[in-house]
């Protein structure tokens, strides 16, 4: 636990639920840099559970939350967003008044109205939190410890949280290697239903689209595709229930920037019906100069 | 030149009208594979022409159409497609009876469309092709002797071609590890559509929707995307021009595919505003599961 602001934290008992992709490489990141005593886990897949202890994620698999929340000085949510609110409830009853929890769902207000909801009684120590990164493989098998390496790392605090509850989560992270900024749950869900939300549901309606072809059977027509679908469909092998989970607990958001792209998208098709070459030309030419002023932000910091 | 079908060819005079990243490459894997004497580069920008020259993949720079051609075995068009009806009109004075013109058009019709009004002479010789193999770079500085390795090269004959001329662009092709298929315009201007010119609409239209942010900064919205909304617009690099040129070109075949897709997006807009996750969880799989299947396709073969 903190010691206070400034110092290392160290956690005697670091609890996962959820060991999969995020919630094994959070482990893994904090038992390389040696802040944690002893990780237990606990999660729905009994496979997945014996594989991450197999992997040396986490040391114990515990059957029961109270098992599990004994003692425990930080827990992180690590389960799909849709089941976060039925892992709050089942915790709350066990947990310790010294517990923090944090989670790391890509959704923020949703996980909020959730915890006002099932961990009234910890709003101080319920810190919401979630890492940019990710890759489309899941489970412990596909645990990183290096996932969050400069990556973002974005904390949408409660009023009622505890500062030095806020300064533990933020150090954690920042030994996970990951850069970590503060907003309102509001902005980061907008912002990540641009960044990848948005994202997501254009990738995964590509990728049927190749199916909704009369003419040809889908596997012929991808053996012709390029690097241009398969990049742009990369992150479709992602899990389609934590998808989900995600574009409901965003809907609102998500829905306005579905239709501000469907109008962006009708304006092109109306310049290429009318062979506006012109205006195409300047669509796609403000579209490469802000990705090349993109990449070259990037590079260079 | 092909002395017959089973023999490797050897070209004496190769010129290249667009020494880009496909015309350079092109250039370069068959110098590499020792089948070409000499390459004469013809091209717009006298700078790109003399790096062409400094990065050995063209030995002579060509001033004239005339002085280009004469002697030419082979004359390869890789500019733009936009400009192929200029330079075949540039070119055909100057063609000599033997030389066998092939391109590397992404789209196909449009340039059988300019072939029949400004080489009708040379039907027999002109052999329309297209590499599917790219990256976002442009220019001669981005040519590479193996962007061909394991690539599809769709060749869409002339009902009038010469079958040698045919299987020399074959052999050509081969010798740079491609992959040669043949078909129809028809077929490979809509399967490209689909995989391609697609793809690239709606990543441009996703780079600008970015912009489209009233709330945000772009630049600080693109500080916290992640590598999906990286992957999804890496092709947004490509040349403007090109796409301009390439979706005027296959404007038809892009309308019907562009349509489809808006409807099925306004179909997943339906199911999030009713908050019907049963339908969302189907739609998702069924983009899952094709991609992994295709990626285990392409991985065992």
């Amino acid at each position: 636990m903190l010691v206070n602001n400034m110092q290392t934290p160290y956690l005697q008992k670091l609890v996962i639920i959820g060991v999969g992709l995020i919630g094994g490489s959070f482990a893994l990141a904090l038992r390389n840099a040696g802040l944690v005593k002893q990780i237990v886990g606990l999660g729905r897949s009994q496979e997945n559970m014996l594989r991450a202890r197999e992997l040396g994620i986490i040391d114990e698999i515990a059957n029961t939350p109270v098992a599990a929340l004994a003692g425990a000085d930080f827990v992180m949510l690590s389960t799909p967003v849709g089941q976060i609110h039925r892992v709050m409830a089942q915790i709350e009853p066990y947990l310790e008044k010294q517990t923090i929890v944090s989670d790391v769902g890509s959704t923020k207000q949703n996980v909020i109205d959730a915890a006002y909801s099932q961990l009234a009684n910890h709003l101080d120590r319920f810190i919401p939190a979630h890492p940019i990164a990710g890759t489309e493989f899941r489970g412990a098998e596909a645990a990183d410890p290096t996932l969050f390496n400069n990556k973002n790392l974005i904390i949408t605090p409660l009023k009622e949280n505890n500062g030095q509850a806020i300064n533990l989560v933020r150090a954690l992270w920042q030994s996970c290697g990951a850069k970590v900024s503060i907003m309102s749950a509001a902005q980061h869900d907008q912002i990540l239903a641009i960044v990848s939300h948005l994202p997501h549901m254009l990738a995964f309606t590509l990728m049927n689209h190749v199916q909704t072809c009369a003419d040809f059977d889908p596997n012929y027509v991808l053996s012709y595709a390029g690097s241009s679908l398969r990049d742009c469909t990369r992150i479709v092998a992602s899990s389609p229930e934590m998808w989900r989970d995600i574009c409901l607990a965003n809907r609102v958001q998500l829905l306005a920037e579905l239709e501000t792209y469907q109008k962006s998208l009708t304006e092109l098709r109306e310049q290429l019906a009318n062979q506006n070459g012109e205006a195409l030309l300047n669509l796609f030419k403000s579209a490469s100069d802000l990705k090349l002023q993109w990449s070259s932000n990037r590079d260079g910091g």
